[in-house]
Parts: structure tokens; C-alpha cells; sequence
């Protein structure tokens, strides 16, 4: 995996970054392919919106149907007929988010699944051996997912743990499957400084910062966004992960994040709450009973080519499959096209009025 | 409308209907397009697996949006974004297979929606000015749907209204939109007899045959099928209304019936029941876990082009929304060819040896 900065704009910078599956232009967003589908969504569709690469969960997927089975039939690309870049999380996040019982320990975590109660452990050498076993082209290092509010006592505690076992995954690297490490330390400076530094120290081929949108104040996540992006070497890609509100994504890339990813435009899509260059609508609204517009005028997805408003509404009134499908091919080009015109504006070193004008309408 | 015979064999046939909006070759298969949309499937995959007409349904409209709510839209084509003909039915048999509460008068019924409780009144004149605001290239006239078992009584008034309501229909005919008679007759020969000549006398565009599959027995139901197939003039199309099994497809079409509907492939596709060139299999069945190999090795549909059953499995027992829509592709596809193979058979005048082949597999 390489990466070949093009362009800075102030901390903005648009990158190429070159895998054996093919390239991926930053910033970049990556869909959420939760269970080895991004919801709603075939492959096919998501090439044509202009997906460079996708994230699926390795919680999820060791869950169901079993990383052995994905093994079995061939790997995670094969498996859902995706052969473009596949970014698989560690499975920390959704241990410490989903799961009803969990007990950390020096090795890992025993948790309980949220399906059937049934209990699991997940350690680095698993976290690492479910990941080389799907496949993706880039793991993520398992981390302790510091919550919100955490004493400094305990952010750091969990911190040593997040590094403790970012080296034990480090050892555990499979060839040809890149690594990111993970930066915590919740709000405090010393301890994402130290994060950095720690990681830096082992090497990775990309480092991605974690424990953020998790209940902090605004004001406290941009603050940490900036401070830290500053922090990671700028020959590496930067990954802020699970942000995906634009507001948060402008200063995520204002500050020099590289990747992104959400399930906002697609669980937002199911619900009927779309992205349009005016801002969020939802598509239920009376006003849209007869209206023949396409949902944005100035969309040239699939969706706003081919039907109207009115149709919108009653499909997903009527609660058809086929409402969730172009909702979410909507939204999810909206995003693609949002971040490629972001870099454009990078590219032509006006970012600042790109993040002013959507400032304003999100 | 115009109906050309291309070949016939035995009483089976291969025609071209010419409409205004394209091509119908028969024996034609109309998926069921309930509420607007045929359920999990986008109007350019419909054409991509070779759908030359689809059916929508009356009732469900003018509940949901509404009719005139679709005329404001542009009409039923432009509303669903599909530009090929559409058949619509009349409302008459959801009325009497879904309304809780019902009344039939001489003029027509009073009846419950099954979505609200509301009260609404459907006769020949609502029938034909709900169809004509949807703009349908094939209107259908309201018709008394015979339930069984039914005394000959009571058939016969029921089929005495069916004629006038039929009468009362072709009087509005709409220009440009061609209108078929619907037989009823339950299952007594001279009534069905009755029924084909008092809807010849009217003149239609084309004859359907309805009151059947309603629960009589097979073997009644076939007898009914070769019977009233027939009487009815070889000049017209012919359409077995509801009936999708494919041996009673087979019997239909060995009848000379050219067109069929059914919702049983996108309906058991999204259960799960599946069609394939070896016959019907559930996709949940344990041992397709780890199978590598498609869906049916013999098709050449998207899902078994480029997913595993293993994969099919996953997303039907993860309730992704992908898995029902790769199941009605392919479940749709299989139905599309499977006319289209039987037209080449009736080209070749070889239907008999397609319809013991198929006779063995379902």
C-alpha cells in the first residue's frame, strides 16, 4: 500500500492511495458493508456511484455466518463479489457498543454476543487471525474503545492496553494485508500525544484515530480532531474513524484526515431522511404527495434521474423494498460525490470556500 | 393492439402482441407490480432479465396514493419510471379476496379497505376512471369474481352481473387503452360457455379467464383451463388471470392461453423458496453453508453469475435486503425464461416434449 500525496491545501491534502485492489482517491469514504452487504445495495450499484472501498465489521461477520465459512468460500472479496479495497474493523468498537456482557482482561475481552448470548473471546491473535481470515485488504489493530466520560486514570489505563496490543497485532501481521493502528487517549492531549508517539514507534501503514463521537461535546471532538491529525506523520494514511456527519467530516479533513466512514447516508436512507444540496429532507412530507421534482435537481444519481418526489414519498410510505434501495442510492452518492468534489476544491487549493459553503447548509 | 400467430402447436401457441409501448411475445409472464414497483426489483433490471409487461393493481392504487395522485405524477408509467406496457386489473378480485366487509349491489361494491377501515365504492364506472387516470395499456373490466364453491344459482347471477358490469365497461372504454372481458362461470361448462359469448357479442380486446384457482380442486381447475381456452376466439389474446404454478402455466398454455400472472416467484423469493433447473430448493438449508457453486449452474441470471449459495444463505438468514433482491432476480429470471424457452419449444412444434420435461422437475 502506498501513498502519493497530489496536493495540500492548508492541512487539507488529497492523496492517492495505491492497493493490489485498485486505487482509492482522498478523502475517501468508505460505505459500511456491515454483514458482507452494504445495506440495501449491490455491488454492482456501488461501483457505479464510484465506491473506491468499502469497510465491513469483523464482529458482525464472526458472528454470522463465521469468519471460517467466509474462508471457505474463498474470502471476503469473493465471498460478496466486491473486488475493490475492503477496510475491516477489529471488532473492538462493536465488543464494547453491542454487547450486553463484557470483561476486559490483560489478553482481550470476553464478551457476549448480541445475538444469542452466547459467549466469545476476542484478543488480539483472534482479532487479527478473523481478519487475515476474510481477507481485507486493510486490518485494524484491536483496540480498548475508551468511553465517554473516562478519568484520566482510566484513559490511560485503557490506552497502555490499546498498545500492548497494537503490538501484539503488529507481530501478527499477515503479508500483503496492510495494518492501521489505532490512536485513543480519550479528550486528553498528553495521552493522544503519547498514543502517536507509542504507535509511530511500532509502525504502521496507517493510523486511524478512535474514541471519538461517543458522547463528547462538539466542541471537544473538533478540538481532538485537530489536535491529533497534526500529530500522525503525514507519509501515512490518517482514518478518522465512524464520523460521518459533514460538519464533523469538513473539519475532519480540514485538520488532514485522509478516510471516513458512517452508516449515516445508508441508515438515514432507510429511514427516509435524505442529502440534498439544500440540506437534509425527509421524504415523507406531505408537501411531496404530488410534487414531479426529482429529489435534488442537482443529483445525477439513478434515483433523481428517473423518479419524483411524489414517487419517492409513496414508496417509502408503503414501506417497499424498493424506497430503502433508492433512498440509500441517493444518499450514498451524495456522500461519494460530496467527498469527490471536496477534493477537487483541495486540488484547486480552495477548501476553505468548499467547508464555508456547506457550513452553512448542514 | 394487435395480435399476430406466429406458430401454432397443437392448441399451444407463440403470438406477437403489438402495442404502443413495445413488444409482447407469448406466452408472456406479467410480474405482479402491486403498489408501483414489483417488490424488490428497479424498473432497469425488470428490462435487463427481459420483462416485456408488467401488472399493477387497481385496488392497491387507488388506495395508496391514490389515482389521481398518480395522474398529477404523469400517469402510472412515468410515476414508476417503467415505459413498456402495463396491465392493470380492475380492483374486482382484491375487493373480494382482501376487503374485510363487502356489499354487492347491482352498480357495483361497497367495501373496507384493509389498510383504514374506510369505506369506498368500486363499480364499472369507478373501475374504468380509476384505470383510465392510471393510463394502463391494458384495462381490465370489473367483474364478480364466483367464489367456490358456488351453486349454479348463485353463479349464474354472479356471471349475469359480471356481463352487464362488462357492458357497462366497454361503453367507457378510453382511446388507446385496449380492454379485456373477464369469463367467469365457477366451474359449470355451460355457464363458462355463456359467459365467452355474451363477451364476444360485447367485443374486447382481448378474454380473460378468472374464478379459477380459488380452491377448487386441480383436476376441476385443468378441465376448466382446456375448456373455456377453447371458446375463446383464436383471434384475441387470451389471459389466465392469477394462475403462475408452473404445471397448471403448462396446462394453460398447452390450453392456448397466452398470458399469465402470478406473484408466487418474487413472493417465495423473498421467503426464501427459490426456482431453479433441478427444482424448487430453500436457500436456509444447512447444507449450503459453505457451497461454493451458484444457485442453479444453468442460469445465467445476476445472482447465480456472480454469488454462492453459501453467500445466498448468509444474506436470507441475516434478513438483508440484498438477499431478497438477488432472490427475485433470479426467481424472475427463471420464470421469463422459462416462457421464453417454451416459446422457442412451440416454435419448433416440440411444446409437448418441454412440458414432459418440466412435468417431471414440478
Amino acid at each position: 500500500m502506498q501513498l502519493n500525496i497530489i496536493k495540500t491545501d492548508g492541512k487539507a491534502r488529497a492523496c492517492l492511495i495505491e492497493t493490489n485492489r485498485g486505487p482509492i482517491n482522498t478523502p475517501a469514504f468508505m460505505p459500511v458493508g456491515t454483514l458482507g452487504t452494504v445495506k440495501a445495495m449491490s455491488p454492482d450499484e456501488l461501483k457505479e456511484i464510484g465506491a473506491e472501498i468499502i469497510l465491513s465489521n469483523t464482529y458482525h461477520l464472526y458472528l454470522r455466518p463465521g469468519h471460517e465459512i467466509i474462508s471457505s468460500l474463498g474470502g471476503i472479496h469473493k465471498f460478496m463479489n466486491w473486488d475493490r479495497p475492503i477496510l475491516t474493523d477489529s471488532g473492538g468498537f462493536q465488543v464494547f457498543s453491542l454487547s450486553a456482557l463484557r470483561k476486559i482482561e490483560e489478553n482481550g475481552v470476553h464478551f457476549k454476543s448480541h445475538l444469542d448470548g452466547s459467549m466469545h473471546f476476542l484478543g488480539p491473535k483472534e482479532a487479527m487471525d478473523i481478519q487475515s481470515s476474510l481477507g481485507s485488504d486493510i486490518a485494524m489493530v484491536l483496540d480498548d474503545c475508551t468511553p465517554y466520560p473516562s478519568s484520566y486514570e482510566y484513559a490511560m489505563n485503557s490506552l497502555y492496553r490499546t498498545i500492548q496490543w497494537a503490538e501484539q497485532c503488529k507481530a501478527l501481521q499477515r503479508e500483503g494485508q496492510a495494518l492501521f493502528g489505532i490512536v485513543q487517549g480519550s479528550l486528553y492531549e498528553d495521552l493522544r500525544r503519547k498514543s502517536v508517539e507509542e504507535l509511530v514507534d511500532i509502525g504502521f501503514d496507517g493510523y486511524a484515530v478512535g474514541g471519538l463521537s461517543v458522547g463528547e461535546p462538539k466542541e471537544n471532538m473538533h478540538r481532538m480532531i485537530y489536535f491529533t491529525a497534526s500529530l500522525i506523520p503525514a507519509d501515512k494514511p490518517r482514518y478518522l474513524m465512524g464520523i460521518g456527519d459533514l460538519r464533523d467530516v469538513l473539519a475532519g479533513v480540514e485538520a488532514g484526515f485522509d478516510m471516513f466512514d458512517c452508516v449515516m447516508p445508508t441508515r438515514n436512507a432507510r429511514n427516509g431522511t435524505l442529502f440534498t444540496s439544500e440540506g437534509r429532507i425527509s421524504i415523507k412530507r406531505e408537501e411531496f404527495k404530488t410534487d414531479r421534482r426529482p429529489l435534488d435537481p442537482d443529483c445525477d444519481c439513478y434515483t433523481c434521474r428517473n423518479f419524483s418526489r411524489g414517487y419517492l414519498r409513496h414508496v417509502f410510505l408503503s414501506k417497499e423494498i424498493l424506497s430503502m434501495r433508492l433512498n440509500t442510492i441517493h444518499n450514498l452518492y451524495f456522500y461519494l460525490n460530496f467527498f469527490r468534489d471536496m477534493r477537487k476544491f483541495i486540488m484547486e487549493g480552495k477548501f476553505m470556500e468548499f467547508k464555508t459553503k456547506w457550513a452553512e447548509i448542514f
